[in-house]
């Protein structure tokens, strides 16, 4: 499929960059529908936070136009953007002044089974624990071994997702999703102060939920917690909202708010 | 400089390498002498065990085959080995099977002031903290921004190298040094089951100091307990050892154990 570098069909990065050396950069995985990029603000509202925490200069305004053109060419699919802090000399500091470096990567949207949004999906509970770094947590850098070694857990196909924790065992997020709870009729999150990326779907349940009156917390979550919850539900921007169905012994009902929510995000995913 | 990418001359990384993508692989930074890796074995030993912690499938003979004649190449300077768990698909899910991909980078000596060796060297107190993850502690990942936000902390010249805590405040590492205390003639240094990257020089200081019947701990190290220590040095596979002479308000005269093994370690690094 297609890919730019630096605003050119190219496909060789410079070995010199710092995305490679320490991954020292950010990404974006955004859905492509009609030549439109979904949830556009969203993913360059924090693309933007990304690069203030990590100090890289970025020109936000050029990236949207580059942004725009390449999903116009791409038509269907998913567009994933990578912003490293451009080529370095050797050592962890970053240049001065910095040359931050875009590549726009183009693929067809994941097949995933029509069944894991209707029927729900199980949980495979990750051993692997989330790290808390405060300087690090909400944002979608290029550090993401935490990630790999979750997924490698399991390859039984039963499970679609699985459930990460962190370091004090509260409940975090799924490996490549955001995770919601239903308790007596209010939406609860992690906050992600500590650990976690905060997915733009996240951000547009959040948004949805108080525009529909439905109470969201942003909270710590026990395990407990979890178990006890009425409705689970994962979210992320390329397959809108899957329902939880089961993790470990414990199983859920699809329930009627994550109804309500996903087919008001799968509008969103269709017609925005 | 020269770079060969999977054993051939080579400057463009396949811009689908997971490395890029979520930092996912390892490195060795390797001084070069009249054209031989200096402390290769070591060198090669982390690396196995970095694989075998990422289940990296690394062909460790290819890998020595090829660095010996990339240092024979490059006469002087420093190696730097990326390895990466190669091309992906999408997502996290490492590849079955998968192709591990090779980055060989050459480039002169980091010009450091001798006066670093001689006189010593004053340690920033950065206030980026490690965050605690044993599965990936002691390795040398690609996963490394918290040392890219570390040493943005500082760019006074006074200050050679910057001390790493952890989240607990525990003293751990240097940005690119592994740290030493001389107490009581016993040598102590971090256990890096935690955090921190267990360095080749470490790893040496440590064989030496037990060549030479002195004493050494890993353990858990005080914020307190370095400021009361004798001495305080840093080490690594590049320079060797700096005494360190200054950290906040304290200061350290050079010690006579510092000098003692800073010389082992030249002699290691000139004639090795």
């Amino acid at each position: 499929m297609s890919s730019w570098l630096d605003g050119q069909p190219g496909d060789g990065l410079p070995v010199h960059d710092r995305g490679l050396a320490y991954g020292d950069g950010l990404f974006e995985t955004i859905r492509v529908a009609d030549g439109r990029p979904l949830l556009f603000e969203r993913h360059l509202q924090r693309l933007d936070e990304g690069c203030r925490r990590l100090a890289i200069p970025v020109d936000l305004e050029q990236l949207r136009g580059e942004l725009v053109h390449f999903c116009r060419d791409l038509r269907q699919g998913v567009a994933k953007l990578i912003l490293t802090r451009g080529t370095g000399q050797r050592g962890y500091a970053p240049p001065q002044p910095c040359q931050p470096r875009r590549l726009l990567l183009g693929s067809a949207l994941p097949g995933y089974p029509a069944q894991h949004a209707e029927s729900g999906v199980r949980l495979f509970p990750c051993a692997t624990r989330l790290a808390e770094q405060p300087l690090l947590a909400g944002i979608k850098h290029l550090n993401r071994l935490e990630q790999v070694l979750a997924r490698a857990e399991w390859q039984d196909p039963r499970y679609a997702e699985g459930l990460m924790r962190d370091m004090s065992g509260r409940v975090v997020e799924g490996v490549f999703s955001n995770l919601f709870l239903v308790v007596d009729g209010e939406l609860r999150t992690a906050t992600l102060q500590r650990c976690g990326v905060a997915g733009v779907m996240r951000a547009e349940i959040i948004a949805q939920a108080s525009r529909l009156t439905i109470p969201v917390v942003e909270c710590d979550i026990a395990y407990d917690e979890l178990l006890r919850a009425d409705e689970v539900f994962v979210c992320n921007g390329l397959y809108g909202i899957w329902p939880v169905i089961g993790l470990a012994e414990r199983a859920w009902p699809v329930g009627a708010l994550t109804r309500k929510l996903q087919s008001v995000v799968a509008d969103l995913l269709s017609n925005s």
